[in-house]
């Protein structure tokens, strides 16, 4: 169920050119909402990222975000923007919104124009406008609307139970390729958009965000290649009738929006292109949270460590070589390295163990690796999945 | 033809589980020779390169190496050390040669013990030594041994012309998958090791050694992975009759062994695992060196482009957005990207061209992509090759 004062919908406007695909999504709130949003840090950043980049800077409330799929609309210069700025400026006016109220986003093909006939864009905007609503079809269409080579419609709601009331958080996401976001302030093709009906400022909405991304969204990776559209941008409407949050009623809000992100950002790591498995690797007892997140991210984006995933093969000589590269100076003889429950190495040592018990482990939907590295005490968590024949295929096909 | 003072040779020593595989070389010179060596920067370095880095700090001559294939005797701790300071210590027995005159090197699984049945190896070295020698099949035999999912026997030699005489210099290098070396100083599983009969002294031929890694072996990469046990070794043994080289002759050594580094070099990213083509990247006219490395190098290694490579797609938007998580800052509107000579992208904007056109260019073995910056002048190539669905299976096998 939506938060209130939410409508959501999708539909098919050609945008994209796989026929029939719905590929433009509306996600509108009755009032202007506080907004925070993060973006990609790639120098490349696609035509919606830079507008809303700019929007956000006003400070202003925004009542929606209107997004498409099919085109990442990334490398397309001046008309590019102007092209972004039509979609949000048409629906401004069909919706009957001041101007700059709406924020906008794309993922797809990077250096297409989007295919916008401004004969019937209109037309379609009112189509859009006609079929948004509350209902579970209309959040499944605003999710379908945005997908690309995902194959799960991906969102996830909480009610949350504050002193003073209910509170609901619904988030979506999108994305399995080109996953390696690293989103920081006003400054990742995921797009995940979360929606609330409560009340909270923008200022602190940006910050509960950011927060949240550092142990979520920013620990994915599927391909590590970060993309031109990373998005992610929050609306708080308000609408929930229980007022300004307490703060003891905040924390129980971030809590809960902390737990809504990372299962947001798992399930991309779940629908990873190809993917034929999760991974979860946490690296522990390291000196910094930094040295134990840049050995848990080269681990995860290593080719060698992947494809051993896809073979189910407990083969922790890949896992400590990635981390000796990481950049991270450690005492191999300290690390002690588990696959899957299984203690594989100890202290600088191969142990031996039952390779059909790790086999018979690894074959499993969800694999978990901690590297232990006896250094300091700062852990850090990363999730991704394993490289498979079908990651291959899907991204040598001819431009997909 | 090998250098003069040279002899090598490979025999099976039963170090390779492989039945029936060539495992162990020896390249030694018949007098000691001046040594240059470049390893891993991994912080987990196998046993062979933390006894090869002890020894090479002695400053002293060496006369060979000693070389095994199928164990690559890393995370094996004391014990590892104590196998290689064996293999070492008996094959300079069996050679009549003084002790610690020897360096060695693996290349194989990782975190298993070297399979030394001590009772027999001293005859498996006496073998080794009955069968060493200067023909090409004792080349061919020491290089086979040192390969493990390596296709090609990779070997490069040169006769250099200098004003005072001839002399030569030979070069091999195995290599196929974890590569993606960055071997430095004395602080690389590519294997190479480079012969001639050149008269240099230890210290000019380590400067000589890590200017041209820093163009060649440095500018390669097959998956991003840095092995623990990537290792160059020069042995210059002074044997070419010609004595010492004059500063002009020097520097037509220089060039000759700067090319000589770099084919071995490309020839290990032809050879890459599961690779159906080459690609050579070079970034243009870049404000610093630095930056044009640190965008060949995310290029060269972001799937999504080399998926793109195997797939035969002038899939320039990969090349941009891997260019864009670079960390390095650019302005997209000077960028032009050019694939197989076909202009793709043109000051920020998408050219069109023929999609035909670039199919055919792209299937061919080789395939060349320029990134033009226009930030300044500097520039730098990386070679790589393409991900398919051969590199999965070869990795994805179990305990490849």
């Amino acid at each position: 169920m939506l938060p209130k004062g939410f409508k959501v919908g999708g539909i098919r406007s050609e945008l994209s050119k796989k026929e029939g695909k719905k590929d433009l999504a509306l996600f509108i709130s009755d009032v202007p909402a506080s907004t925070a949003g993060i973006f990609t840090q790639n120098v490349a950043k696609a035509a919606p990222v830079l507008l809303d980049i700019e929007r956000l800077k006003t400070g202003n409330k925004f009542s929606g975000i209107i997004a498409n799929s099919g085109c990442a609309n990334a490398c397309t210069g001046t008309k590019g923007l102007e092209d972004a700025e039509y979609i949000c400026s048409t629906c401004e006016t069909i919706f009957e919104l001041d101007s700059v109220s709406l924020l906008c986003a794309s993922t797809g093909v990077i250096g297409q124009y989007l295919n916008i006939f401004k004969d019937t864009f209109t037309e379609k905007i009112k189509l859009l406008r006609d079929s948004i609503g509350t209902s579970l079809k209309n959040e499944e269409e605003a999710v379908l609307s945005i997908m690309t080579t995902d194959t799960l419609i991906k969102k996830i709601e909480k009610e949350v139970v504050v002193k003073s009331g209910k509170i609901r958080i619904w988030g979506c996401v999108k994305g399995a390729g080109m996953i390696h976001p690293n989103l920081q302030g006003l400054h990742a093709t995921m797009l995940s958009f979360i929606l609330t009906d409560a009340d909270i400022e923008s200022e602190n909405l940006q910050v509960i965000l950011e927060e949240a991304a550092d142990k979520s969204f920013n620990c994915v990776s599927v391909d590590g290649d970060m993309s031109t559209n990373d998005t992610v941008i929050v609306l708080a409407n308000g609408q929930s009738g229980i007022g300004k949050l307490s703060k003891e009623d905040l924390a129980i809000f971030v809590n809960a929006f902390d737990e809504l992100t990372l299962d947001l950002a798992k399930s991309v790591a779940k629908d990873g292109e190809g993917a034929t498995k999760f991974v979860e690797i946490e690296v522990k007892n390291a000196k910094t949270k930094k040295d134990a997140k840049l050995i848990a991210s080269t681990i995860a984006t290593s080719p060698l460590f992947k494809t051993a995933m896809f073979g189910s093969d407990a083969n922790w000589g890949r896992i400590i070589a990635a981390s000796g590269r990481a950049g991270v100076d450690f005492d191999i003889n300290k690390v002690n390295i588990y696959i899957g429950g299984i203690h594989t190495f100890k202290d600088g040592f191969a142990l031996k163990f039952s390779e059909d018990d790790a086999r018979k482990f690894l074959s499993r939907k969800e694999v978990k690796v901690i590297v232990d590295l006896s250094m300091g005490s700062e852990s850090s968590k990363y999730y991704t999945c394993d490289f498979s024949y079908d990651y291959i295929r899907i991204n040598g096909d001819y431009r997909s």
